[in-house]
């Protein structure tokens, strides 16, 4: 099939310059010196508009209607692979018509000066420094949701970018019943002692953090012949196709949960891209064509489901501990010697409100969640104006949390994501949460001896599962399709609501 | 003046490609995982093809074109810098049409296969498998030369893509200059016991190897800033653009000068980039548009030629080695302990004929230039059969170094350059041995005191000379103006006979 080979071939161009502008953004945060990021901009701009004006091109748009017509005449049917891979890459393509060139190129051009402005802001307790820019970045991406179009909330155009099948009245709804269901939970944990240990504290050299974390990292099913660990400020997964996925971290000597979870958590993402099925290299389905970065997964929140997978649901468990205490216990001998597996166990599953997002345990982060995304939904709506977010903010952290930040910094400034132009992409977090509960839980349905197996420590079974459900597809299906094949169910808050029950229940009494 | 502003930003985009370009070079040499060699290649062939499409196009032309005008109906002086990039983008341009897309991207296919096959063959002493390769990289080399155009021999057409105004017939005289000149140093070194002495095999822990050279290359001005070390096979010199210039090295741990100078080597080639003016970023002068790669050096033999006047003419100098060796011997008290400065500095410029190039002395390392740049010209004249190389390789061997080699993998299979489609580059390293003896001779004669202050450790006398003269002109002259503009001389082999004649006439009288 000629025309449709051609077709692909143009994507795997896509392809590999959405790879290029990965491996410029490893760089920069892993291996650069600092004098080159005076001209690493313009290197990652050219690169970004040369995928932008090859993907959003009449070339493009009669690839895919020639590939289109000789699939019809040859009678090949709608749901097989690649005539999906068209239809898919039709509708990117139609959706990045409907923003205006302008509008992406003010906010690829706005993005690095807002985010530099955002570093000083936070640095200095000063959000009317930093309002202007955001103003300006809500602004835009009001531009870009009317532009789209939706029917019921603005916020649905910008979620369709992010959580293709989402929309601001499915969230709400599912918001609402997580909020029933763990408001319970942080209410018993409350009446708890909630003290980190000081176990946790003591002395961990980095070296011997790395070694274990990434030894339990292969063990899931890493593998190191094609991804590689390095450390950076804000850890983060990322890969050039499958043959080569990164992950980084960032250690603290004297707290040892950080870089341990952190790694896995990465890990759970690395092992998603690795599980890509090689036929789908530089393909549309491991081509994010909207955000133009390749990545095989289906996703953001699909993503989360698997990295808090392979973190929270595997690696916080007891049964984990129960078998790779010893192990841990054999590199720290000194610092863990006064503990035990179940103490272990018990120090890392601690339930407290905190101010911090990336520092919540896996109860309370989803209200964090929650109250960004009313926010987002009140910024793009109108109803919530950029001057008036500090109060906002403070007053949702004493509704959800209880707690009110001490200065801005410690709120509204904590997090990158608005200053890079991203609204819309917290809702995943807690997406993935509910749908890494609901895979999680489908697994043990469906893998015989699963939770014995996890048991003694053999993951091949569950990473099989996953991979044969959801690694291989990439991008292939949509979020809903996916987890509707994986587990014959629609996204809901109860697998999740039951597996922190489950656990919390038991933890706090 | 818009039409040149615009033409500016034309080529700053190309130069944003060739930086790219050799970032995924970089990243594949030194920190990939193996298995990113699978998908590796088409992000590199994209980003080829994607530089290339975009200067070879008529849009370049036209750009050209209206730069031209613009600044002809502005009354602007042909040697101004401005019009001087323009005429260079636009000879480039004419150079580059006259290949045929179809050699050049046969070339580029051809490559990756025939550099894996050459690796295999050297492994295997197995030259018969690389003949076919090889002979149609020769055919597609004399095609290009023929598509360029030529007065006196097809090689001249080569030379032009990496030593603008070097023409056989010149090289040839300049060897033949040099043959007379180094022969007699090499029949008298040939008369002194030239045996490695054996406190450079001791052992030398690779940490402390990196931590003196680097120590040594930021005394130089290697500004770390805007660089970084790294480990590889091959040692390299890259940059993305004059703000990120990185090297690479190899270490022995039980022999002393590999990476020592290695290192000094490459520090030279990144004092050159890091030297360029900060205008000349992103423009003409930092592009080579021929070969499409981001470097400021006016060519391969301008860069070599500061190299090895960094390594050689300073670093294996005696008064570098008496105001040194003190620091060296503080390193390495134990393996050091029984030798001096004076000692040192003999064992480190010892002269005898060897197998391999790269592991040659200054002085002998021309025999093996001359015989590839004789080898080269029969090849590509026709003259020379592909077949008929390992005895050809062998007979020089013996009448220029007086040795034979055992077998074909430390004889004609030794360098990478043929089966990466490279024939016409090994003339730049004995022409920058040339140039670097010229530039050094200058240097002395315009610069007061200068021989006093190296012998201090002072290096910024030297290094303001060769920035004042080179460096901040990145690719602005042609290697032939430059060595002019700061010399007042052609080209010769004079200065450089006369630097060798100084240096061994004293150590092998």
């Amino acid at each position: 099939m000629t025309a449709y080979n051609n077709f692909e071939e143009h994507i795997a161009r896509i392809n590999d310059l959405c790879c290029v502008i990965n491996l410029l953004n490893w760089d920069s945060r892993t291996q650069m010196p600092p004098g080159g990021t005076v001209t690493r901009p313009f290197q990652l701009g050219t690169l970004s508009d040369t995928a932008q004006n090859l993907f959003v091109s009449d070339q493009t748009i009669q690839l895919i209607n020639a590939a289109k017509t000789e699939m019809d005449a040859a009678g090949v049917h709608p749901d097989t692979c690649q005539y999906r891979s068209v239809l898919q890459a039709e509708e990117a393509y139609n959706l990045s018509r409907r923003v205006p060139s302008k509008v992406v190129s003010e906010l690829a051009r706005l993005k690095p000066v807002a985010e530099s402005v955002w570093v000083q802001a936070r640095k200095d307790n000063d959000f009317k420094s930093f309002a202007p820019y955001l103003e300006t970045i809500v602004e835009l991406c009001r531009n870009t949701a009317e532009s789209i179009g939706y029917s019921d909330h603005p916020y649905d155009a910008l979620l369709l970018r992010y959580e293709p099948g989402m929309t601001s009245a499915k969230l709400k709804q599912l918001f609402a019943d997580l909020k029933q269901g763990i408001v319970p939970i942080m209410e018993k944990a409350a009446r708890s002692q909630q003290v980190t240990p000081e176990f946790l504290k003591r002395q961990y050299p980095v070296e011997k953090q790395a070694e274990f974390a990434m030894s339990i990292a292969q063990q899931f099913g890493y593998d190191l012949s094609r991804g590689r660990l390095d450390v950076t400020t804000h850890p983060f997964e990322i890969s050039f196709t499958r043959q080569d996925v990164r992950i980084s971290t960032r250690y603290d000597a004297h707290y040892l949960p950080m870089a341990l979870f952190g790694i896995l958590h990465e890990s759970g993402h690395a092992l998603y891209e690795q599980g890509v099925d090689p036929r789908l290299t530089r393909t549309v389905h491991t081509t994010d064509l909207l955000d133009l970065y390749a990545t095989g997964g289906a996703s953001y929140a699909v993503h989360e489901s698997q990295s808090r997978l392979w973190e929270n649901m595997i690696a916080r468990s007891r049964p984990f501990w129960k078998h790779h205490f010893p192990q841990l216990q054999a590199v720290f001998p000194t610092q863990l010697g006064d503990t035990d597996a179940e103490g272990f166990y018990r120090s890392v599953n601690r339930i407290h409100p905190s101010l911090i997002r990336v520092e919540a345990d896996e109860v309370t982060y989803n209200f964090h969640i929650m109250m960004r995304v009313e926010i987002e939904m009140g910024l793009i709506s109108g109803e919530i104006k950029v001057r008036e977010l500090p109060d906002i903010w403070n007053a949702k952290m004493q509704e959800y949390l209880g707690i009110t930040p001490p200065n801005d910094s410690l709120g509204v400034l904590q997090d990158i994501h608005w200053s890079g132009g991203q609204i819309g992409t917290f809702a995943n977090y807690t997406i993935g949460n509910m749908m890494g509960a609901q895979y999680f839980q489908a697994a043990h349905a469906q893998v015989p001896g699963l939770a014995a197996s996890l048991a003694r420590g053999e993951y091949a079974p569950l990473l099989n599962w996953l991979t044969e459900n959801i690694y291989r597809h990439g991008r292939a299906y949509s979020p809903g399709e996916l987890l509707l094949n994986a587990t014959g169910q629609e996204l809901s808050a109860a697998p999740f609501i039951a597996y922190l029950n489950n656990k919390y229940g038991e933890l706090y009494p």
